[in-house]
């Protein structure tokens, strides 16, 4: 069984191509990294009820995690705890561990300024500790803004700031154990090898022929120049324990692949 | 009433970390730039009932276009007519205009590779012609794999391929015409401001008062740089007819900020 993962961006800056995304991806290559399949990448506006129906929709489709990124923040925008209070029905209030970390961090920060530490915790900040009721503050090392944690039906969903080296942080130091720990002793393998002056409308057959002879494998092939000068990539990926030896999986295929590709297109001059 | 734009990216390379989307990106940018709100970006595995999935839903969301990237090759994994077919329960069957198209760029790719030209239709190339019956297919000026175009329900569908020049080509020749005609005279204008050594929640209130005292106005505050030091830049963002003079509108709103901050937050050093 696979550990399925989805992810859901809120920010409008992504929506208006403001801020070209890098979290998806980096989480994306982490989870699969890790051995967990990324069913899905949502990006929305900042609205309650746009988040609300995107995390009731994701659990929905019952994947293992849920991680949601931004906001987490202290201004009007920052939506993510009250769509999330709204899908799973919950009040907002205010939570004493989370008030503690914001507080915690509003000090640091004004110690490494020189400032006054006699912390004011005005509306603003309250608010990034206002999280719906029954589920648990994260803490985040690197910024004032705590995430979220909730089980749902099974489901872990996780909420992480949009500030790429926070939601980084957290990943890393709270999300990883635990989808390590669901996925088991299950790994992502990947192999590539490449084929030039070949249409990848001729290599169509023959990775079918891969796929079918090496159960398992998936080929994917990646033109990586215009068609009038081909140049392919075929990404060779397995998912499986380790006792199955994957890699050993994906190196008969990988051959197998080479050898076809030359008997049936070898005389590349005619190829067309 | 605005033109909404749903955005669909289909390829497992895209949820395992392969490949940084820039797709979405562009499309986003280039879609609000146009005018158009772009409601939410999915992305979505090389699968039909995925894909099938996804369209329906999005096309219960009832934006003005929906617009897929990715998946029209001829490999087994290019699923996208297929998924849309599945999605409008339509047959898939071999289109004759589609089908001149994929012919023509193979000869043109065969000449400029001094290969023969009596271009052999084979099952891949007949696959990328094979449309869902009452769509249109899409002159690809740049690939083989053309695109499909059909109207449901007051949605215009586009599929297009999710090589990037490919994509970006169809965007602007087919599809730009048709968002500018359904946005008419409305426009999308920015302005920044950036303020710095003030904390985000110090920011949150002001916002909040411009945004109530500037109808149409939205502000988003993006920290740049650490919460230690901070940088935040403050984008101010409208969509509006020419007529209603949005830059006007905009500038106003930046300067009644600017002077916010100045009064509230002028005394930098006792901020915290």
């Amino acid at each position: 069984m696979t550990t399925d993962i989805e992810i859901i961006c809120i920010g409008n800056e992504l929506l208006i191509g403001k801020i070209k995304d890098t979290n998806a991806h980096y989480l994306a290559k982490q989870a699969t990294i890790l051995g967990s399949n990324v069913k899905r990448v949502t990006v929305i506006q900042d609205s309650i009820s746009e988040i609300a129906k995107t995390v009731c929709e994701a659990i929905g489709r019952t994947p293992q995690f849920i991680i949601t990124t931004g906001g987490l923040g202290p201004t009007f925008d920052d939506k993510t705890f009250q769509g999330i209070a709204k899908a799973l029905n919950l009040n907002l209030e205010v939570n004493p561990t989370a008030l503690a970390m914001v507080k915690e961090k509003c000090i640091e920060y004004a110690k490494k300024r020189g400032l006054p530490t006699n912390i004011e915790l005005t509306p603003p900040r309250v608010k990034m500790a206002t999280l719906p009721q029954k589920t648990k503050p994260v803490k985040n090392p690197i910024g004032t803004a705590p995430g979220l944690q909730v089980d749902v039906e099974g489901t872990v969903l996780f909420a992480l700031p949009g500030v790429p080296i926070e939601m980084e942080a957290i990943f890393n130091e709270t999300i990883t154990p635990l989808i390590k720990q669901a996925v088991g002793d299950e790994v992502f393998c990947e192999r590539s090898i490449f084929a030039d002056n070949i249409m990848e409308s001729r290599l169509a057959p023959l990775i079918d022929k891969v796929m079918s002879d090496n159960k398992g494998v998936y080929v994917k092939s990646h033109p990586m120049r215009t068609e009038s000068e081909p140049h392919i990539e075929l990404h060779l990926t397995i998912i499986a324990k380790l006792e199955q030896d994957p890699n050993a999986k994906l190196l008969k295929a990988a051959k197998e692949l080479t050898v076809l590709i030359e008997q049936n297109c070898g005389l590349v001059k005619a190829d067309s």
